[in-house]
């Protein structure tokens, strides 16, 4: 079991010591191996490993730094890979018991990227079946009685005790934001459409693959990697700008966003809230709220009900494969929240689904015409820290909203309720990834008395 | 070898004969298998079939249209797929010699959406590699050596002489109104997004999943069949409307493209044209072109060099998965085609592409201004028959637009030239397939002499 404080395990704050000689990729990989004998024990968070392939990847990224030669700025990170992603090297499982051991052939888009850049692929990261329910086991770093979260669980809680630097993951609905905030780390949900995700067995519409990391920074680092060596998902712009994080840079106004959310929210966790909204003010940026502000009042109620939506949406974006799964493989081999997802799909119409389309539509028209007024949204992660319990993995309902707008999310790791980590998150516009992430650096930068 | 005049074989001609119990899909099948003895060795249309499973499906949909319980107007049609869309019975080659055998364990969406309207799944269709290139041995069955126009190879072959119905086929540049053409069928390349393409090996940004048939009716019953089970593209419409074919209506004015590829247009080709001018105006359609009306003429400029806008795009959504085939499987298994794809795809940057999509943006606001001018364009499919030789496919100036821009496209086969079939393309606007339909359908009334 977990004994000890999780911390993150920066790459990029290692980087001078590989120039210098006095450290290595590999020596920082055998570092994130002993985390691993040590924790993992405890927290479940890989399904597959391959650490002669990462040693062997880590020592060829140790000659580039020394020559100064690096292929990217995170040659030689240790990352994790979210198992609904197929690699050449792993098996891909889908936290499925259908696809347990599954062996590709081909790496996904995001990974073959990785690879490019020289990122040392460490494991594969449990999943929640399908990236969607039930969860898989896997125990929350600061407290193994609750969840990490899901449905990008493996990865978030790794990150956050420095078993691998970085990882990827997926949103769909609540995947990223919501794992980030339990474990306690930083986490970058880009736009829709915003890293490839070819070879990813995500057919959700509203769904990103999204980064995990030990600091902001290279969250943005590990996704402009992948993004400038193979974009987003086809058709799509991607996520773009420079190859290092964006420069901070203090947005002149920002909307705090109570959301539905704020009735079942803990009392630790919004008075969390209101101390950030002060401090936005005492830093001089001006916060507006949907009291007294009509177009984030519009936006407050466009994106109420937004678990719904996307339950709705994710229903019928998880018809097929189910149908295929439950007729051509193994019915009994699906859980039950799959089967029962399958039944409510096809108790769906195609016109239902297209006016849920339409009505997802208009939400994120409501939200648009907020562009002008504010530079970011702000608001938690979470309604409070991570339950008790590895079956449910928490109320996704402050992490939606980016779901179903497919606008770009950051979660800060800033915050704390009764004693455990929770997420500030910072939510800009579609396709502005940059300009939400300088955002969200100067949020940061609030905190940097922590 | 093909010693007979290709003749297609329409399953809902049939359909009463099943009503009234003296045929059935069981003996329409056998009638299809007969053709396949036949015709196949002479015409290489297909790389797998499951002649076993066909037979109980089509006893089972025999049943059913006796017992008056059909699951859709296609139950138990005969339909071959494009080998590179994932079967839960037959391999998925993708035309590769990678992927030769290989055996997925799932059906792709548009399968699964087939199976349960009923439809016969019978074969696999030879593809080009990877839908792109290089050809596979498919030869015209009108002309055993020439193309029958590619990537979907197969689909075009097999239906145009009656070895199946119908079949699926997909389009990212020329892939089906080319092969249609070439071979004398009807077919319907959807809006992009029309039709669902989980589970195809398909991550061409513009590419459409789309029908091959007998009748232009059943290219429609086809789509509809599947669309109204699993939609469009994840987020997208998809094809919508009546489940049969929406009724013929005459449009009242009409734009005759004639593209850049009218300087390589046959001289018979071009007479083919005229004459379908002719016949339009005679049944009292206007029809404009780029001469006198600025709108056409914009779009004339705009679709200009949309086969190299198109290769551009491709190419880099090929980057992945060409780049793992290469690193991580076996990159002599790929075609020196798709090896020279691959080098042209990194020497791309991320900017480029987004460029390249700011461009198709561009193309199809100027073409969605035409909107209100006419109901829809009208051209040649390909600029003249198909060409002697299996190597290359053909040209595919006059099919590239439909893709580029998105928007339904219908080849309609009742043009000639040379003496061998010739498509008449009639081309509408993204997301209203119907409207095209009807459109697609008054025009082909003015050949029923034919």
């Amino acid at each position: 079991m977990a004994t000890e404080t999780p911390t993150r395990r920066s790459y990029r704050a290692a980087v001078a010591s590989f120039e210098d000689g006095t450290s290595s990729p590999r020596a920082f990989l055998e570092d994130c191996l002993a985390a691993i004998d040590r924790l993992e024990p405890g927290i479940g968070a890989f399904v597959a490993t391959n650490i002669d392939g990462a040693r062997k990847a880590a020592d060829e990224a140790g000659a580039r730094w020394k020559s100064g030669r690096i292929l990217s700025l995170i040659d030689g990170m240790p990352l994790c890979i979210k198992d609904i992603m197929e690699t050449a090297d792993m098996p891909t499982g889908q936290g499925s018991d259908l696809f347990a051991g599954w062996q590709g052939t081909r790496d996904c888009a995001a990974v073959a990227a990785l690879r490019e850049a020289g990122a040392v692929i460490l494991a594969k990261a449990v999943t929640t079946e399908f990236a969607a329910q039930p969860a898989r086991g896997t125990r929350n770093p600061w407290d193994p009685t609750r969840t990490p979260g899901g449905s990008s669980s493996g990865t978030a809680a790794s990150v956050a005790c420095g078993m691998v630097s970085g990882g990827l993951g997926t949103q769909g609905l609540g995947s990223t934001i919501r794992p980030a905030s339990f474990c306690g780390v930083f986490a970058f949900k880009p736009s829709f459409g915003g890293i490839n995700r070819g070879g990813s067995f995500d057919t959700v519409s509203q769904s990103s693959t999204s980064t995990f990391a030990a600091t902001l920074e290279e969250t943005w680092q590990i996704a402009r990697a992948i993004t400038s060596r193979i974009g987003g998902d086809p058709g799509y712009p991607g996520v773009s700008g420079p190859m290092d994080a964006p420069a901070p840079q203090t947005p002149r106004r920002v909307a705090v966003l109570y959301t539905e959310g704020w009735e079942r929210t803990t009392d630790d966790a919004r008075q969390a809230l209101e101390e950030v909204r002060a401090r936005l003010e005492s830093a001089g940026i001006e916060v507006v709220e949907g009291t007294g502000h009509d177009r984030v009042a519009k936006v407050e109620d466009a994106i109420s009900g937004g678990i719904e939506l996307s339950r709705g949406l994710n229903n019928w974006d998880f018809r097929w494969p189910l149908n295929t799964y439950a007729r051509d493989m193994d019915r009994n081999g699906l859980s039950s929240q799959a089967r029962d997802r399958l039944v409510a799909a096809e108790a769906m119409t195609h016109e239902e689904y297209q006016a849920l389309v339409r009505k997802r539509h208009g939400v994120r028209d409501v939200y648009e015409a907020l562009k002008g007024d504010v530079e970011v949204c702000v608001t938690l992660s979470a309604p409070g820290p991570a339950p008790v319990g590895l079956d449910w993995t928490g109320d996704a309902v402050f992490a939606a909203p980016s779901s179903v707008l497919g606008t770009p999310s950051v979660s800060l790791p800033v915050l704390e309720a009764d004693g455990l980590p929770l997420g500030l998150q910072v939510m800009g516009f579609a396709n502005e990834d940059a300009a939400a992430m300088s955002a969200a650096g100067a949020v940061l930068a609030l905190y940097s008395d922590q």
